[in-house]
């Protein structure tokens, strides 16, 4: 059992207080992609629910039991699924995000009624911004990755594919804060250790990905990437903490590869797969000696495009 | 309890020897379609399976139990189905198509290890054909609708529907054969009476509305619409009869609408549907006073679009 901040009664726990729309999601082979990436390839589909992405099972587990107001910054997905979870719960949001977020995302985030706040700067500029408006108003703050029921609630996800019957022999996971791959990490090092547990960041965004290699962190200057959900330059240390006890590997993709994830996805898959949910594929299409042969399962973890530019991707 | 060919212990069955893959799919509230459709809409998620369509329910029902060499005609989903599922059972599958089925269903259906036989004529002419390769070789014949597993599997979907603990105003269901509508349409009149059962069709494919309405089978000429998975001529008898017990309505829309129901599901639901599973969509457009302010859900119940033809219904 690894000796991470996360624990594995608590995940179980956590499927307790998830709404049941976003447990139990769809897990199957799909053939379709297969020859194109030379291995064999399941889809963990998080998308097919409310928020369209994996965040609600987060979002549950934070507002379960709490009262009153709470903030978060969002690059667009933990805001609605924050926004969905505290609606439901009487509660006050309030979402900070980049302004150069994807309007789809903050056109969803108004609409489930949470409060947000556009800055004028990238995610990291929103994550102390929300900071300092929890300090001002004294309410809680919700940071994602670095709050243990956001990396727990992604964690369930773990449990799903621990609990396949299936012996996956590596899983791909998109690397942003490192929620998701701290959380599903530490149930798949726990529950089905044979299973490699890599971790897939775009190459505009790697600063998580060199801070695992490097084992400290390493924060870089502005990401570069159509991968909004994991555009992070600033790692906790505390989940890099955790990451480096459950990760395999961390790799970096190049932002043509998440295209043709994308491309792939739809194309064989019938799937609208935000670039983040296409890290795992792109993972493939740029090392396919390294799965050659192998069962790999690859959590699309997030549908939330804007049309326009989903379109452009598939020309 | 309606009384017609299909019963709700069997359907109930029908449950343990389904591929659990195609069971307990994704139900959800889509918020971002009810400012446009002004209704509440939920959705029934029937693709993101190994086949991408709700077919293997009934397959694996027709499958199991079966030895040596079974044949059906198919406009393509419920060939791939039926192949999916007798692979895994060792059977022997040819299916039946038309030469102009959409070409992504007949690769799938060659992919799945089927034999696929093409026929120069519309889906009638390959259940024909389909009847003298059964007849010729002695073997079993699936036939769509008309076999009471591929009613009851079909069925498996209400079951899901009422047991979800939120009582619809009304299902939207793409009425083609009519294993669908008959299946879900019993167990709802069965489990969920309060529940609306509202059947669908193409204006350009309306055999079976038509049939429904006059209550006695009607044929048409050929038919035209780009819901390939719902296109037949020439009701069965029996199905109408079930169909007439089960269903409120059966409505026809214009394939206008179907394409905006495909875009719409792709703008504000992130989904690929084909055609016949935008069929519910299509007739909340076309009668929005009918469903104001009622809770519909609507079953989408396939994903096999040709990808050029996907982004052409988008443009």
């Amino acid at each position: 059992m690894p000796e991470t901040r996360l624990d594995l009664a608590r995940i179980r726990a956590a499927r307790q207080v998830i709404d049941p729309v976003f447990l139990d999601t769809p897990l199957y082979r799909c053939e379709a992609l297969e020859p194109v990436l030379g291995c064999a390839v399941s889809i963990k589909l998080e998308t097919a629910n409310p928020v369209r992405s994996f965040k609600g099972r987060g979002t549950e587990v934070v507002a379960d039991g709490l009262a009153g107001a709470v903030v978060c910054a969002s690059a667009g997905n933990l805001g609605q699924a924050l926004a969905w979870s505290g609606r439901r719960r009487g509660l006050d949001v309030t979402v900070v995000a980049s302004r150069h977020a994807t309007p789809a995302k903050l056109e969803r985030i108004r609409a489930l009624g949470a409060r947000l706040e556009l800055v004028d700067g990238d995610h990291e500029l929103a994550r102390e911004r929300a900071v300092a408006i929890a300090r001002r108003d004294g309410i809680r703050l919700v940071e994602d990755s670095l709050d243990l029921e956001t990396c727990e609630g992604a964690a369930t996800i773990g449990l799903e594919l621990a609990d396949a019957g299936t012996a996956f022999d590596a899983v791909l996971i998109a690397l942003g804060g490192g929620a998701m791959a701290t959380g599903v990490g530490h149930v798949l090092r726990a529950l089905a250790p044979g299973t490699e547990v890599l971790c897939v960041q775009p190459a505009g965004a790697p600063a998580m990905t060199r801070s695992w290699h490097a084992r400290r962190v390493i924060t870089t200057g502005p990401t570069h990437t159509i991968a909004d959900g994991v555009a992070g330059r600033r790692p906790i240390p505390e989940v890099l903490a955790d990451l480096l006890l459950v990760a395999d590997d961390a790799v970096l993709v190049s932002e043509a590869s998440i295209v043709a994830g994308v491309r792939l996805l739809f194309e064989h898959a019938g799937l609208v797969a935000e670039p983040s949910a296409a890290l795992g594929i792109a993972a493939v299409l740029e090392a396919p000696d390294r799965f050659a042969g192998r069962h790999v399962v690859t959590i699309v973890c997030g549908g939330n495009v804007d049309p326009a530019a989903f379109r452009g991707w598939l020309a």
